[in-house]
């Protein structure tokens, strides 16, 4: 099992020096920990020196399994599902410009909130099928580099739009691009699954990202969510992504991090996982 | 162990012949599906016909261990914590209100999102000092009358006053009334308290009032809770309280009605209940 963690690369928009510096410290801890990999928050990836990441990641022997995108909603709300086309087709050209930059570092595109949530005015059906047009037409561009996007199922509170891994199939359906498929979020999968395990299974060869945080979003092993079964429903339908810490910077985001590791670290080996690594 | 469901008796304010019609129509499909009780949500005790109710539930064998308040909220933004005085007084003098309608019915009051949310311009602080000062004079006055009031930890996306068991018990210990206590509501816990079951015990003897839902908010059986262990602390803890259901009507309102207490009996059951009565 391979283990990764959420880093945004965001602030390199407002302070540049502080961005080198922050980033490569926190790849240096990062790698330090015992990750395989880091996750990249990119809000615009016009704004990242894609050739200084790659050696930056390297130098720490860091791969990237995959790029964040819900930036551009948080702060720009960019959205699939927004009832202006202008901010549509924004959203839809951001996803391609991340394209070139996950084929570089060969990782998939996550959509997370970047599909919007249902505005007012708009009917939970139009949201859907504008969700759907939007990501087969970056399926279709993506897939010319031989990049995969993951559509991550989002708990109730924060959008309607795709809430289970039932829904997520469903819609994965619909657009009918191989080069799409689901992120797993387990916080979420808590509060929308019926059974979180039965889900993990359906999602199958599907299942392209896994995202981790503990019942309460803390770090794994500070809630009451059993990892190990979820571990060993991933080993025996072989998965073979990354399983990627994003969870609440609590009590700090040095201590989570490391806690994350070690507990998930100590499942993965009782699950006869050969690529173990030394915990530090 | 007992228990009952949530029951709104907001339409009598709106449709008087309804009213009646629906409220007995659903107090005796309640009673038939071998409830013990039915929690009463009431936006404004003055619109109530009180001993009307009394009559018409005791009709049916039916007790109401605890009145909801959160309409006040829902409907017409009353709140504790609300920058607006005259706002903030009007939620207290309406949980004043419920005070001669609950020593009639023996139900305690229960403050869920009639603590109100935080607001622009208003610090948590200062909100959880408006809510203190709330309680205390509210508790006040329903001590005269022997009324208990059960404060509702809420979970982080619906409020950021008082998440967790934690959380509920410090604030009891402020305002310093024996008549506070706490409603611990499973869907909730899920999403906030790191054990389930450690903080149904930490509880203690603050814990007032039980609402049941499933992990994804249907009736309890429809997702990945398991009610046996809660239901066995609770009988440990010697919890004589009511086990309330409030969950959506998925698929409907009637179904999971009658597929929650035939999954809580069968705990309840197996925890060696003796006051079991037939489901059917």
């Amino acid at each position: 099992m391979k283990f990764s963690i959420v880093l945004s690369v965001q602030q390199a928009r407002f302070v540049a020096v502080a961005f080198k510096g922050n980033l490569e410290g926190n790849l240096a801890k990062i790698a330090g920990w015992g990750y395989d990999g880091v996750e990249l928050a990119i809000r615009d990836p016009q704004a990242v020196d894609v050739e200084a990441l790659v050696d930056l990641v390297a130098a720490y022997g860091l791969v990237v399994p995959a790029i964040g995108t819900g930036q551009a909603w948080g702060e720009e709300r960019l959205s699939y599902s927004d009832p202006d086309p202008a901010v549509r087709r924004a959203a839809i050209e951001r996803t391609k410009a991340h394209i070139p930059v996950a084929r570089r570092l060969d990782a998939l595109i996550i959509i997370g909130l970047l599909r919007g949530l249902v505005q007012p005015g708009v009917s939970q059906a139009q949201a859907l099928d504008w969700t759907v047009a939007a990501l087969a037409e970056c399926c279709t561009e993506a897939a010319q580099s031989g990049v995969r996007i993951a559509l991550e199922p989002i708990n109730r509170y924060e959008t309607t739009l795709i809430n289970t891994v039932a829904e997520g199939l469903e819609l994965i359906d619909r657009v009918g691009a191989d080069n799409l498929g689901l992120l797993f979020d387990t916080f979420h999968a808590n509060i929308e699954e019926p059974s979180i395990e039965d889900s993990l299974l359906a999602a199958g060869n599907r299942l392209f990202h896994v995202h981790v945080a503990d019942s309460n979003r803390w770090y794994p092993g500070a809630g009451h969510l059993d990892f190990a079964p979820l571990l060993d429903v991933m080993a025996r339908s072989g998965y073979a992504g990354f399983v990627s810490g994003e969870f609440m910077p609590r009590p700090d985001a040095d201590t989570a991090a490391l806690r994350a590791i070690a507990h998930l670290r100590s499942f993965a080996a009782a699950a006869g996982d050969r690529n173990r690594r030394p915990v530090g």
